[in-house]
């Protein structure tokens, strides 16, 4: 069943991605009722990084990068590569020539449920990438994958042209469809949330700015 | 059994408390006998921190982080939140708005066996945690737990009051009532260590230094 | 079996040596035929050092750090202490006092598949450590182990005298015989990688550089 | 977005799901193209069982197993229960008594990312389990899940009505409107394997049989 | 701070160590409010043992099994051995001849946060072991360790002469001071679930039983 | 690098290795001085099996079995499979046709740092296998290997031709020139516990046996 190229992606709107990225991955994963977020080992290769751009999915055999070469003739300015290996795996599919390529297409990072390489040179590059591991053993081009095929990458379900927002907290989905109702959601919880940040700043606290108190009585807290 | 926060600790001597700051947790911790050491998968979200604090200790549910507010209250200046979830969890329990009034309350850090989210803020705000993951899953506020009892901490047993020390190394705890002589034990190591350096930057081994070469020769280590 | 110290023995021409250094290590592990890698466990306490020297190894018991001083001792300018012991362990058998010593003598960085401490001063001076952990759990002096003897360090089997190259990537052995030929294999690839940097950042594809196209669709590549 | 019992869904024929128990998860996984295995954290709690039947899918909170007593009134008979925690959790979600309940509505066992308790219990019941943990934890009973839901369970997408297929080697999926064709791709590998088995049973080799020796020579491969 | 041996601990009552026995660890752990159990990672290494006794507790180096001998000494008949080791490890503290020697002295049982051997043996005995390992690596005898202090073993506090119950689904520790409330609890609690038991055997839902429908309805649960 | 098969490799006498087979893991691994033990990792499929024999090495890539097939060729009776692939892996490399096929050839088992599915047929055939994994995802046969080179699997270096001693303890690895040295060890250290379990089994402490209360008296332990 491997072997499926979708070479025509519905992507979502410029706007929505910028604003969704500005938030970042806690905000956003809170505001769509805290879902899609992607396993805690997927851990960035330098810290500060925040992105958010369209998925072009990778599902790839252990051990083969043969499909990154085929997935990034498939890229659009703004996209964001998102790879999940067959079976669990740490080698190093991705490295400094990868991407010279993806950047050349206007690709914003890589998303990969395995290990990367060049790490170094991915940093000064300014490529961000979120992985399992940091690996330098190298894969091989044998056998076919699929590109924008739905995939689960790190315990999420992701399909092409998903939302994927990533920083140092880690990767959040958001399905294309809901793009625009999570931003607005997360706008309003950003907003909020500042209001609650000058309180809190100034010393109040949360028991008494949630209202907590009455309800932890009830379930029986005591001081001693 | 859960439900008690204890209001009124005793907390070791603020200059105890400092010195062994300075003195930083390997040196802590072989002063003490090497007892004490959180586990390593407590790791720092930045480098650079080293902080000591009185522990205000959190027994929480996991996945619940309603004790964190509870425990805020609790908080004077120079105190360090100390959480340990009564079974694995790695979901972000913190983020930048309990940081904000962590901190408003004097508060110099927090040790967590469970994750934390925000870490560009906490890291902008120059607030440590150390923790056992980065990872934006949120939490809810359902259930109780205790603040200031005794907890497990990624294997090490903590009373609240008790001395937290903190830096890349990772984390000791060190029993309040033993604060001021492990921090005298500390600072004789330190000068007992600091003529050490001097020998060894000279070119002098550990061989001469320590006087091992016959213990080693009795073992029966033979050159060839 | 233990307590065995090789005193004499062979290393590969420095300036092989340091054309390994720059290479690094994926593109050395590439030029030898993906073998010699050590496993992903072991991680720089830093990010961007590069090294390559002569593997002093170390078989240490778990917990014991004793046999490092006698191998500081059989240090020559331009080694890398290569350290693995008999069982799994995490202990920090490696800190400041050590690193002074084992500069004084030219050593170039540690490679360790248990735990180190005192990172941070390890940081501010310049001397690199790849480890399994940081973990400030001290060790003892007390049992014989064996320098300069074959070990198996993080799955890769090393010779004393072998020579580790070590950068963000990881760690990688080659054999000494071999060192020569596999700079040559490196550089030559390097060169290589050089022109297909230049065609895709100028967004040539892989999938025409490395004419790709024609053995995808005879394994029934389907566009959609 | 939690909170849904969806209560009518579709199931596969019987027969047919008969017939995927009777094949196993090895062959059932390789005769759909090596897609829909749970990741192989999931292990049985006794050796032996074989089971398949329809996935009546639970998205739980984690450390919450509210949502298994509302999965049960949904059970039919020759149904699986699948759970999926929202984070990676371990606590004891199930028991004997909800075994007795799931039993008595019909259903087949349990497959969790997950622990389980009782299971001495549970093994004289004859009630199999695959789950990532034996931990007698408890879990509370506070927050809202879905029931009938799309999960991601161990790596694996999972539709409710998908067929379940779990036995020593693990667990895997197979959607709903393939089984039937997956049935029979399986029981032509049988077919097939029988043949290879009694031959390689005589003592002829793989090489022979699949006609292997002239592509590992045409690849390079010699005999010294 | 280590080499202390505590030769008169005070013991539970036997007939209560009886009935927290029959009752076993989810019960146990249940009946004491959801604390004192340890990690995930202590195995049965066979299973259908389930035993209570009072805990000699061992505080051991890594990789050293000296204390093992001190702390049979102490042993009385009904005892159950509880080694925590210094730093995280998985070598083979135990085997048939400590076995054999524990079992003359009344031992029921180990519980280990490190490795064990001679596996096959130890099942033949009947002497159950719960262990974070099988592994053949030996240990030296070279340092002090203390024998009856308190200790934290798996992440549980335990304190000489603590009533540990283990069976196959884990480790958990009571307080002597506890133990006969604890017992009450249990026993009351076992009762409760036989007759829940029977009304859940004919098919009565727990929905119904514990009357959760109106509570699940108010947080918004609906069907589909 | 790879690509080589040695067909004519040295074994050691048979008589030794039906020797070591009786002594099992853990009494070799002490009567080589605690060398050759394979990581805890490896566990055998089912218990109660206990083999020596002479290793037919394979290095393999992640995820391809095709060398497998090869090995089997070279097989001679007694002999055990061992394949260490080239990376880290968990894929199910060997089932019950492999099997079929290796015990046609009077292969007594399979030691590999991978994984493994049809286990429950290869209980019911009783061939024996000790994996760090049990996993129904398949391999390919794409690429090559190399059989009876030299590998390191699971930490330890093992060279064709070695002796293969495997239990419920683990996995050890005897050097072919040692085996008769290792095996006249390991009988005589049988010897010397056959008389320490009966005196241990009168009651006979370990501290009176070993004549350690002095050392321990002089190294500091008291006794309170």
């Amino acid at each position: 069943m491997a072997g499926r190229v979708v070479t025509n992606i519905a992507r979502a709107d410029p706007a929505v991605i910028a604003g969704l990225a500005a938030a970042g991955v806690a905000t956003v994963h809170e505001a769509q009722g805290r879902i899609g977020l992607l396993g805690s080992r997927l851990r960035p290769i330098y810290a500060g990084a925040r992105i958010a751009g369209s998925a072009v999915t990778i599902s790839s055999p252990p051990g083969d990068n043969w499909m990154l070469h085929v997935a990034i003739e498939q890229l659009q300015e703004g996209d964001i590569l998102v790879l999940a290996p067959t079976s669990p795996c740490e080698d190093g599919y991705f490295g400094d020539l990868l991407a010279t390529s993806a950047m050349a297409r206007g690709c914003r990072g890589l998303v990969i449920d395995a290990g990367v390489r060049d790490v170094r040179d991915l940093t000064q590059m300014g490529f961000p990438v979120w992985s399992n591991a940091v690996f330098a053993q190298g894969t091989i081009k044998a056998t076919l994958g699929s590109v924008n095929v739905a995939i689960v990458c790190a315990g999420a379900a992701i399909a092409a042209g998903d939302v994927i927002v990533a920083d140092d907290d880690g990767v959040c989905v958001v399905k294309r469809v809901d793009a625009a109702a999570v931003l607005a959601a997360a706008q309003m919880r950003e907003a909020n949330e500042e209001s609650k940040r000058q309180r809190l700043a100034a010393g109040e606290l949360g028991l008494d700015i949630y209202d907590m108190r009455g309800k932890l009585a009830a379930l029986g807290l005591t001081y001693e």
